[in-house]
Protein backbone atom coordinates (compact mmCIF):
# COMPACT_ATOMS: atom_id res chain seq x y z
CA UNK A 1 0.00 0.00 0.00
CA UNK A 2 1.48 3.26 -1.03
CA UNK A 3 1.95 6.32 1.54
CA UNK A 4 -0.80 8.95 1.21
CA UNK A 5 0.50 12.45 0.19
CA UNK A 6 0.86 14.96 3.39
CA UNK A 7 -0.17 18.41 2.76
CA UNK A 8 0.65 21.72 5.16
CA UNK A 9 -2.50 23.09 6.05
CA UNK A 10 -2.22 26.89 5.03
CA UNK A 11 -1.30 28.11 8.23
CA UNK A 12 1.56 26.15 8.47
CA UNK A 13 2.90 27.25 5.03
CA UNK A 14 6.33 28.87 5.54
CA UNK A 15 8.02 31.66 3.31
CA UNK A 16 11.21 30.09 3.60
CA UNK A 17 9.66 27.16 2.30
CA UNK A 18 8.22 28.38 -0.93
CA UNK A 19 11.30 30.13 -1.99
CA UNK A 20 13.37 27.50 -1.24
CA UNK A 21 10.85 25.40 -3.38
CA UNK A 22 10.90 27.84 -6.15
CA UNK A 23 14.58 27.80 -6.14
CA UNK A 24 15.00 25.36 -8.54
CA UNK A 25 14.41 25.77 -12.42
CA UNK A 26 12.79 22.29 -12.67
CA UNK A 27 10.36 23.11 -9.72
CA UNK A 28 9.87 26.41 -11.02
CA UNK A 29 8.89 25.09 -14.47
CA UNK A 30 7.09 22.99 -12.81
CA UNK A 31 5.02 25.67 -11.03
CA UNK A 32 4.76 27.69 -14.22
CA UNK A 33 3.53 24.72 -16.07
CA UNK A 34 0.70 24.54 -13.43
CA UNK A 35 -0.06 27.79 -13.53
CA UNK A 36 -0.57 28.13 -17.15
CA UNK A 37 -3.04 25.50 -16.83
CA UNK A 38 -0.29 23.56 -18.91
CA UNK A 39 -1.80 20.38 -18.07
CA UNK A 40 -5.91 20.08 -18.12
CA UNK A 41 -5.77 16.66 -18.71
CA UNK A 42 -4.24 15.89 -15.53
CA UNK A 43 -0.97 17.13 -14.15
CA UNK A 44 1.26 14.39 -13.90
CA UNK A 45 3.84 15.33 -16.25
CA UNK A 46 4.23 19.22 -15.94
CA UNK A 47 8.17 18.53 -14.92
CA UNK A 48 10.72 18.98 -17.28
CA UNK A 49 9.87 15.23 -19.58
CA UNK A 50 14.06 14.90 -19.92
CA UNK A 51 14.43 14.72 -15.38
CA UNK A 52 14.50 10.99 -14.46
CA UNK A 53 11.16 9.96 -12.37
CA UNK A 54 12.68 9.69 -9.52
CA UNK A 55 13.91 12.96 -9.71
CA UNK A 56 10.74 14.52 -10.96
CA UNK A 57 8.91 12.73 -7.55
CA UNK A 58 11.28 14.21 -5.40
CA UNK A 59 10.50 17.78 -7.37
CA UNK A 60 6.22 17.18 -6.66
CA UNK A 61 7.69 16.26 -2.86
CA UNK A 62 9.48 19.41 -2.46
CA UNK A 63 6.64 21.35 -3.88
CA UNK A 64 3.95 19.36 -2.08
CA UNK A 65 5.78 19.91 1.29
CA UNK A 66 6.60 23.66 1.07
CA UNK A 67 2.19 23.80 0.53
CA UNK A 68 2.75 24.76 -3.53
CA UNK A 69 1.12 21.88 -4.67
CA UNK A 70 -1.86 18.94 -4.31
CA UNK A 71 -1.19 15.71 -5.17
CA UNK A 72 -3.98 12.94 -5.66
CA UNK A 73 -3.10 9.48 -6.79
CA UNK A 74 -5.76 8.42 -9.44
CA UNK A 75 -4.86 5.13 -10.46
CA UNK A 76 -1.45 4.92 -11.59
CA UNK A 77 -1.11 8.82 -12.26
CA UNK A 78 -0.30 11.20 -9.68
CA UNK A 79 -2.56 14.70 -10.07
CA UNK A 80 -0.89 17.97 -8.91
CA UNK A 81 -2.62 20.70 -8.53
CA UNK A 82 -1.17 24.59 -7.47
CA UNK A 83 -2.71 25.78 -4.52
CA UNK A 84 -2.58 29.38 -6.32
CA UNK A 85 -5.42 30.53 -4.01
CA UNK A 86 -3.95 29.29 -0.61
CA UNK A 87 -0.58 31.04 -1.40
CA UNK A 88 -1.97 34.26 -3.02
CA UNK A 89 -3.66 34.43 0.56
CA UNK A 90 -0.64 33.84 2.44
CA UNK A 91 1.95 35.29 0.81
CA UNK A 92 -0.22 38.17 -1.78
CA UNK A 93 1.38 38.69 -4.94
CA UNK A 94 4.48 36.07 -4.12
CA UNK A 95 3.78 33.78 -6.90
CA UNK A 96 2.61 36.23 -9.09
CA UNK A 97 5.79 38.35 -8.87
CA UNK A 98 7.70 35.19 -9.30
CA UNK A 99 5.88 33.78 -12.47
CA UNK A 100 6.10 37.42 -14.14
CA UNK A 101 9.77 37.27 -13.78
CA UNK A 102 11.59 36.17 -16.40
CA UNK A 103 14.79 34.53 -15.29
CA UNK B 1 45.37 42.72 0.58
CA UNK B 2 41.63 41.55 1.07
CA UNK B 3 39.76 40.44 -2.00
CA UNK B 4 36.92 43.12 -3.61
CA UNK B 5 33.74 42.16 -3.41
CA UNK B 6 32.14 40.85 -6.85
CA UNK B 7 28.77 42.27 -7.63
CA UNK B 8 26.59 40.62 -10.41
CA UNK B 9 25.41 43.03 -13.12
CA UNK B 10 22.03 43.18 -12.55
CA UNK B 11 21.27 41.35 -15.47
CA UNK B 12 23.34 38.50 -14.53
CA UNK B 13 21.16 38.50 -11.67
CA UNK B 14 18.82 35.18 -11.81
CA UNK B 15 15.57 34.64 -10.20
CA UNK B 16 16.34 30.85 -8.69
CA UNK B 17 19.60 32.78 -7.18
CA UNK B 18 17.32 35.31 -5.65
CA UNK B 19 14.64 33.15 -4.51
CA UNK B 20 17.49 30.60 -2.76
CA UNK B 21 19.11 33.64 -0.87
CA UNK B 22 16.09 35.01 0.73
CA UNK B 23 14.94 31.11 1.14
CA UNK B 24 16.92 31.48 4.43
CA UNK B 25 15.27 32.79 7.73
CA UNK B 26 18.87 34.92 8.55
CA UNK B 27 19.41 36.39 5.25
CA UNK B 28 15.92 37.46 4.94
CA UNK B 29 16.36 38.98 8.31
CA UNK B 30 18.90 40.76 6.95
CA UNK B 31 16.97 42.46 3.73
CA UNK B 32 14.34 42.85 6.33
CA UNK B 33 17.17 44.85 8.22
CA UNK B 34 18.45 46.29 5.01
CA UNK B 35 14.75 47.01 3.44
CA UNK B 36 13.71 49.31 6.85
CA UNK B 37 16.69 50.93 6.95
CA UNK B 38 17.26 48.98 10.60
CA UNK B 39 21.00 50.15 9.80
CA UNK B 40 21.27 54.60 9.00
CA UNK B 41 25.02 54.43 10.04
CA UNK B 42 26.39 51.56 8.64
CA UNK B 43 24.64 47.93 7.56
CA UNK B 44 27.60 45.71 8.94
CA UNK B 45 25.26 44.57 11.54
CA UNK B 46 22.29 43.64 9.76
CA UNK B 47 22.07 40.21 10.34
CA UNK B 48 21.29 38.14 13.57
CA UNK B 49 23.91 39.19 16.52
CA UNK B 50 23.84 35.38 17.71
CA UNK B 51 25.20 34.07 14.49
CA UNK B 52 29.02 33.75 14.36
CA UNK B 53 30.56 36.51 12.34
CA UNK B 54 32.03 33.64 10.10
CA UNK B 55 28.53 32.75 9.38
CA UNK B 56 27.22 36.43 8.96
CA UNK B 57 29.76 36.53 6.60
CA UNK B 58 28.47 33.50 4.40
CA UNK B 59 25.19 35.02 4.36
CA UNK B 60 26.04 38.31 3.49
CA UNK B 61 28.22 36.18 0.39
CA UNK B 62 25.13 34.30 -0.48
CA UNK B 63 23.09 37.61 -0.71
CA UNK B 64 25.80 39.97 -2.83
CA UNK B 65 26.38 36.79 -5.55
CA UNK B 66 22.73 36.37 -5.67
CA UNK B 67 22.42 39.92 -6.62
CA UNK B 68 20.48 41.38 -3.35
CA UNK B 69 22.76 43.67 -1.98
CA UNK B 70 26.27 45.43 -2.49
CA UNK B 71 28.97 45.55 0.54
CA UNK B 72 32.15 48.07 0.60
CA UNK B 73 35.16 47.70 2.80
CA UNK B 74 34.70 51.15 4.59
CA UNK B 75 37.61 51.20 7.11
CA UNK B 76 37.45 47.83 9.13
CA UNK B 77 33.80 47.50 8.73
CA UNK B 78 32.08 46.03 5.69
CA UNK B 79 28.76 48.83 4.55
CA UNK B 80 25.93 46.54 2.98
CA UNK B 81 23.15 48.06 0.74
CA UNK B 82 20.21 46.32 -0.40
CA UNK B 83 19.89 46.46 -4.13
CA UNK B 84 16.36 47.36 -3.79
CA UNK B 85 15.91 49.85 -7.33
CA UNK B 86 17.65 46.98 -9.06
CA UNK B 87 15.39 44.13 -7.72
CA UNK B 88 12.61 46.23 -8.18
CA UNK B 89 13.01 46.60 -11.69
CA UNK B 90 14.35 43.21 -12.72
CA UNK B 91 11.68 41.44 -10.86
CA UNK B 92 8.93 43.55 -10.36
CA UNK B 93 6.54 43.03 -6.86
CA UNK B 94 8.89 40.18 -5.69
CA UNK B 95 10.67 42.41 -3.09
CA UNK B 96 7.33 43.74 -1.72
CA UNK B 97 5.71 40.35 -1.55
CA UNK B 98 8.14 38.87 -0.18
CA UNK B 99 8.83 41.95 2.70
CA UNK B 100 5.18 41.95 3.21
CA UNK B 101 4.47 38.30 4.00
CA UNK B 102 4.60 37.25 7.39
CA UNK B 103 6.00 33.77 8.06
Amino acid sequence: MQRPFIHPSIADVRLENVLYALADPARLAIVRTLANGGCPMNCSTAAPAQLPKSTQSHHYQVLREAGLITSERRGTEVVNVLRRSDIDQRFPGLLTAVLSSSS
